[in-house]
C-alpha cells in the first residue's frame, strides 16, 4: 500500500546540462520518500491511502531556498530606494531592536506561507530567536535549516548558546528540521569570534552559514585594514573546513575562487540576485564559479532587500542577470538554470543525495506546477515556460516529506487568517525607527 | 445616471518624483472618461448602471505596453538561449514565414488576452496583417496603436498599402484604435525608403514606430558603413519629424540624445527590458534619458524574446536594471518606475492628455489590483508592493474605455476555450523552420 499516488503528472528530470520531462508518469511516495516513478496507470489507485491527479501538471522537486532570514518578512516594503549602507544603518538594524521571540513565531509562519504557495519546501535561513522559527517550521510541515544569528560584540559566549539551540533541534520534526552555526559575517565577528565558531561547528559536528563579500567594496575594505580578503579571513579561521554555506560572495577575487574550488569540504554559496540588483550590488559570475566546481543555490535574502520570498523570480533573475553580465545571451541556459535552483540548490543546502531531484529513494519534497496559464499558452517549451514564465501563482499542490501541505492552493498546515491575526497587532510596534536602538552598525 | 461607479479604491495618483493613494475613494465614469473621484458614499449607488466594489483594492491607470509584436506569442519559447543575430537568422525569420493573416487574427486575440490578465489596456504593436489585428482589438474592447510593418526590400509600394491600412483603422472602434506608419529599421529600410515613409507619415498626419539603435553593436556598424549613427540617419531622412516610437535605443550616443533631447515632435522611447536582459543587449541609462527630458515608456517586446506580455515584471526589471546599471539603489525609485509605467508610458503611446493618469476628463481606462495576497502582507508600503511584489495574477478587474473586459478574473470580451481551440491546430505549421524561408537578414 502507497501512502500517495500523484498520477498522470509531466515529472520533470534535470541534470547539469539537461533538462526533460517524463511525460505522463505516476509518482509514488511510501512514507517521507519516492518509491517510484513509473508510466500512468501501473499502479492500481485503490493501492494508494491518497491519490492526486496531476494531469496537466508538472512535478518537479521544491524550491530550496539556500539563505534568507524569513521573519523579516514583517517590515517589507520598509527598505526601499536606498544603497546597502543606509539599508542597514538607518533602516534594518534600527527595525530589529524592536524585534521580540513570539513575532519571530509568527513572522516565520507568515513567510513560509509564502514560500509555500510559491512551492518552496525548504529554507536555509539564518535569524534570531530560532527556537520560535523552529516551532513555526514544525508546525509548517517544510523542512529547514536553522541558524541562530551571532554578531561578534554580544560575545563569545553566544556561540554555546547558539550550539545548544542547535544540538536541541537537530533532526527534529522527524528530520524535516537540521541546524548550521551562524556567525553574521567577518565584517561583524572578528578572527577570535570565527575560530571559535569554526572549532564549535567540528566538535557538534555541524556546519557554518554565513555572510561574505557581500560587496566588492566590502573586500577592497578587509584589503585595505588587513591586507585580507574576507574569503581568506574565514579561511583562515577554520570556517571553511567545515560544511559551509556562503551567502552572496559578491566580492570574491580570483584567488579567493581558487581557495573555493580547492576546499575538501562541502561549500557552497547562495546566490540571491533580486536583492542584488535592489541593492545594486553586482552579480558574481556564475559562468566561472560552475566551472571551477562551485556549488551555487538559489537565494531570496530577506524581504526587506527582496520583497518577496519567491525564487521563480529569482531563476529567472539569475539566468537573465547571467546573460546581461556576460554579454552573451547562450550562457546561463534553461537546463542550467533548473538545475541551480534543484540539484545545485540541495548541494549548498546540503542535502544533495536527498533532495532536489525526483527519483526513487529520495525524499518526498514535490511540487505540482499547472502550466495551463494563459501566459505559458502556447506550451512550445516546458522547461522555457517554468524558467521564463511560470510565477508563484502556477504552483497548485505541495508536498514536503511526504505529507501534503497545499492541496490546490488551499493551506493543510497553516492558518493565513490566524497568521495575519496575530500579525496585526504587533506592526505598529515592529515599524518604529525613533528612539529604537541599533543592534550593530555597517562598517566594513 | 452614471455609468460606471467603483466604490471604496484605494485610487493611486502618479507624478513625476511622487506616488501617492487617495484612500476610501469611489471612481465615477460616464461614457469612457472618468467624471469624478470622490469620497467613497458621495454618489448613491442606485444613480450608478453598473456598480463595482474595490474595497482593498489599488485602482490604477490600465499599463500601456508601447512596443510589442503580439501575434508572436504564438512562437513562445522558441527562441531560447541565443544571441540576437541566430535570433533573427535561424529563428524567427524562418518562423514567420509561416505566418498567414488568419494566424494574427487568434495569436492577436491570444496576446491580448494574456495582457487583459495582466493589467495591460492599450499596446502599441508593430507587426504584419494588421487588419487582423485591428478585428482582434475590436473585439476584445482594449486600446491600440497598430502599425503595418514595412521591410525597405519589399518596395516602397508598401508605404502606400501601409498607409491605406492606417487610414481605414485610424479611430476605429470607437477611437480606441489609432494607427501609425512601421518601417522595420534602418538596418532594413534604406534612406530612400525611410523618407519616404516620413513624407507619408506627415501626408496622413501619422507618426512612425521603427526600432532604431537595438544594441550598440547595431550602431558601431553604421558608423563604420557609412558614418552616421542609427538615430542620425531617422533624422537625416525626416522621421524624426514626425511623433515617433522608438524601440530600444540602447546604442545610442550622447550625441544622439542631443538630437533626441532637441526635437520638437513627440518622440519617446520604448524600453522593454527583459528582452533586453534575455538577449544580453545591455540597458538604457533611463536616469539620464529622463533629465535630458526624452519620454520613456515600458514594453514587453513580442514574446518570442520576453516569453510574457506583462509590465509588472517590466516595472520590476526597469527599476532594478538601472539600479544595477549605475550601481546606485537610490536611483529609479519606486515613484518613477511608477511614472514611467503610466504617465511616461501614455506620453510615448501619444495620447499623453488623456490616459496614464486616474483623474476627471481622462479615458477610463482603468485596473483594479488585489493587494491582499500573501505576498503583499503586511502591505507596510503599497507604492513599494505595486513595483516589487505584485504579479499579474493581483489584477482583478479590467475597465477600458468606460467597459468592464475583465471581472473579478472573468473575460467578458474574449473567449479564451475558442482562441485556444483555433490556435491548435495552426500550431504545427508554424512551428516549422525546416523548408520554410527567410522574409528577411540580420545583417546591420
Amino acid at each position: 500500500m502507497a501512502d500517495l499516488l500523484i498520477q498522470n503528472a509531466d515529472v520533470l528530470q534535470v541534470e547539469a546540462e539537461r533538462a526533460e520531462l517524463l511525460s505522463g508518469h505516476d509518482i509514488i511516495v511510501s512514507g517521507n520518500r519516492i518509491s517510484a516513478i513509473e508510466s500512468s496507470g501501473a499502479t492500481d489507485p485503490s493501492h494508494a491511502a491518497t491519490v492526486l491527479d496531476a494531469a496537466g501538471q508538472v512535478a518537479m522537486p521544491g524550491f530550496i531556498n539556500t539563505h534568507a532570514h524569513v521573519p523579516m518578512v514583517l517590515w517589507r516594503g520598509l527598505g526601499e530606494d536606498v544603497n546597502i549602507e543606509s539599508w542597514f544603518n538607518d533602516i534594518i538594524w534600527h527595525l530589529e531592536a524592536n524585534l521580540e521571540p513570539e513575532d519571530v513565531y509568527w513572522g516565520m509562519q507568515l513567510g513560509v506561507l509564502e514560500m509555500i504557495e510559491a512551492g518552496i519546501t525548504a529554507v536555509s535561513d539564518h535569524y534570531w530567536h530560532m527556537e520560535y522559527a523552529a516551532r513555526a517550521v514544525e508546525k509548517a510541515g517544510t523542512r529547514a535549516l536553522l541558524g541562530q544569528a551571532m554578531f561578534g560584540a554580544k560575545g563569545l559566549g553566544q556561540i554555546d548558546e547558539t550550539a545548544a539551540f542547535a544540538q536541541r533541534w537537530d533532526g527534529a520534526a522527524g528530520g524535516r528540521i537540521r541546524t548550521i552555526l551562524a556567525p553574521h559575517a567577518p565584517y561583524t565577528c572578528d578572527d577570535e569570534f570565527l575560530r571559535a565558531s569554526a572549532v564549535k561547528a567540528e566538535a557538534i559536528g555541524s556546519g557554518i552559514h554565513i555572510h561574505v563579500a557581500e560587496t566588492l567594496g566590502q573586500t577592497q575594505a578587509s584589503l585595505q585594514r588587513r591586507g585580507q580578503t574576507p574569503i581568506e579571513v574565514l579561511h583562515d579561521c577554520g570556517i571553511l573546513n567545515v560544511p559551509t554555506i556562503l551567502a552572496h560572495a559578491l566580492g570574491a577575487t580570483p584567488g579567493d575562487l581558487e581557495i573555493l574550488a580547492d576546499l575538501s569540504a562541502p561549500v557552497g554559496i547562495a546566490h540571491c540576485p533580486k536583492t542584488y540588483a535592489k541593492l545594486a550590488m553586482g552579480f558574481n559570475n556564475l559562468v566561472e564559479l560552475r566551472a571551477l566546481g562551485i556549488a551555487v543555490g538559489l537565494g531570496t535574502d530577506g524581504a526587506v532587500s527582496n520583497n518577496t520570498l519567491d525564487l521563480w523570480e529569482a531563476i529567472r533573475l539569475t539566468a537573465m542577470g547571467q546573460k546581461q553580465l556576460l554579454g552573451d545571451a547562450e550562457q546561463l541556459t534553461i537546463p542550467q538554470a533548473l538545475a541551480l535552483a534543484t540539484r545545485e540548490s540541495a548541494r549548498v543546502y546540503g542535502q544533495a543525495d536527498e533532495l532536489g531531484d525526483l527519483a526513487v529513494g529520495k525524499l518526498a519534497d514535490i511540487i505540482l506546477v499547472d502550466l495551463s496559464g494563459t501566459h505559458h499558452f502556447p506550451l512550445n517549451s516546458v522547461t522555457a515556460s517554468l524558467v521564463y514564465n511560470a510565477r508563484a501563482g502556477d504552483v497548485r499542490t505541495v508536498i514536503c516529506d511526504g505529507q501534503i501541505i497545499m492541496r490546490e492552493r488551499e493551506h493543510l498546515t497553516l492558518s493565513k487568517g490566524e497568521i495575519v491575526a496575530n500579525i496585526m497587532p504587533r506592526m505598529e510596534r515592529l515599524r518604529r525607527r525613533e528612539n529604537a536602538g541599533n543592534i550593530q552598525t555597517y562598517q566594513p
